[in-house]
């Protein structure tokens, strides 16, 4: 398959660093093929503005998404947007490396996300009226390809949990996994999840990689996130809300939109 | 009292660029004392690296959190980032400024929190050991201090209720709110949201500026987001788990940490 795996932290040396390197050695060596985008290292700029729309005209108001959607459909991205996309475009999975810094990704992965998925790309793709919000939360550009988040985090397992000070984690990050990756299609894994990173010997770390290499070698075998999609009868046009009695008794806030 | 808004948009010419003067007029007129720091303006560096830590040698392994504790105690912070916590300690208030991008806050304020709020100043202060972990979540360096959340939205409010597709605009907030503002001892106010922003016209500005501005003016009559403190009984050490049976019946996600 061809896997696309996008980069963001400054250390190579570190326990991100090791795992990256190890996991793209393990899947070239399985016949895969890979590109890396590492943001650190090509220094990706993190920051929306108008030098991002080539046909931005100096001295207009800068509408981000109205600018965003006229220099995607009129071929006026930069460079560095234009490759990431056709990273996107090419691959069948991707894979998101991170540490969580502050219960979520870093800025520099952040921007990317501003940055690359454009207005009429990744968002804004459909018919947007009364009965049609758009082909999005299930279908979209990325549809038939697959997301991973492989993080690490500081904190021990237990702050994470259903009853832990941070919240859930899959709570912290369904505004990534909903509302960024299958927004545009994607077919979202389960994330893989190092915690007390800081911690971590040679022992934790090869525990951590063997699983996600597992993972990796079985990927057809993973069941995705069961994410509701939005245009398939689960919810009320227009107000976008799941229909009353699909959720489970008591159930409450994000969960109400994975089917159980 | 001391007001320090962090604005984080691209575009003066903007629903957020106009509601920003209108509220610093608003703020100086009734005598208040006010400094902004605009982001896009001070073209703000947003990336956390090596070059934020004056103290770090190159050539050594970057650990975030503890170069950033070398840095923070040994007063070796870039000028910009000790500005910006200077500026933290001297308000009363902080505002928050900015539109929801992706759901969350822009990258370039994301990275603002990243190289702001320091280990020593921000996390990593107190004790941490098996019966106490950091002064933390309701104290610490924000203490007695309060702060709000001014953001604009794209989409229409129902998306964003109880039931919307896109999940309750609290819990999309809750990584804001209690994650990184209430973490180093901030009173946390409501946020302040205006939905449809890219069809608001004048008379939608002006409601919801005034709605505003009355909170601003009545600020000591808001009543804060009921967080629950770490260090005061609710929570179990070490595994920083909620308590038994301090929820509502079959509460679940971020709510529980907020009492009803």
């Amino acid at each position: 398959m061809k896997v696309f795996i996008v980069f963001a932290h400054p250390e190579l040396k570190s326990f991100n660093g090791s795992f990256l390197k190890r996991t793209v050695e393990h899947l070239e060596k399985k016949g895969h093929e890979v590109r890396v985008s590492d943001l650190y290292r090509e220094q990706f700029k993190s920051v929306v503005d108008e030098k991002d729309f080539l046909n931005f005209k100096e001295g207009d108001r800068l509408k981000v998404a109205f600018q965003s959607f006229l220099a995607t459909t009129e071929g006026k991205l930069t460079e560095d947007v234009n490759k990431a996309q056709e990273n996107m475009k090419w691959a069948d999975l991707v894979i998101y490396q991170f540490p969580l810094w502050w219960y979520t990704m870093p800025a520099i992965l952040k921007g990317w996300f501003e940055r690359v998925f454009t207005c009429g790309f990744a968002y804004g793709v459909g018919v947007h009226d009364e009965t049609h919000y758009g082909d999005r939360f299930g279908e979209g550009v990325m549809a038939g390809k697959k997301a991973i988040l492989a993080i690490t985090a500081g904190g021990y397992p237990s702050h994470y949990n259903a009853r832990g000070i941070n919240g859930p984690i899959d709570d912290l990050l369904f505004p990534i996994t909903h509302n960024i990756l299958f927004y545009p299609g994607f077919t979202v894994l389960p994330s893989h999840i190092t915690y007390k990173t800081d911690k971590a010997g040679d022992k934790e770390f090869e525990e951590s990689l063997n699983s996600f290499l597992n993972t990796l070698d079985n990927i057809d075998t993973v069941e995705p996130i069961p994410f509701r999609k939005q245009n398939f009868g689960d919810y009320e046009f227009p107000s976008m809300t799941l229909k009353e009695g699909l959720e489970q008794q008591n159930e409450a806030g994000f969960s109400i939109h994975i089917k159980k």
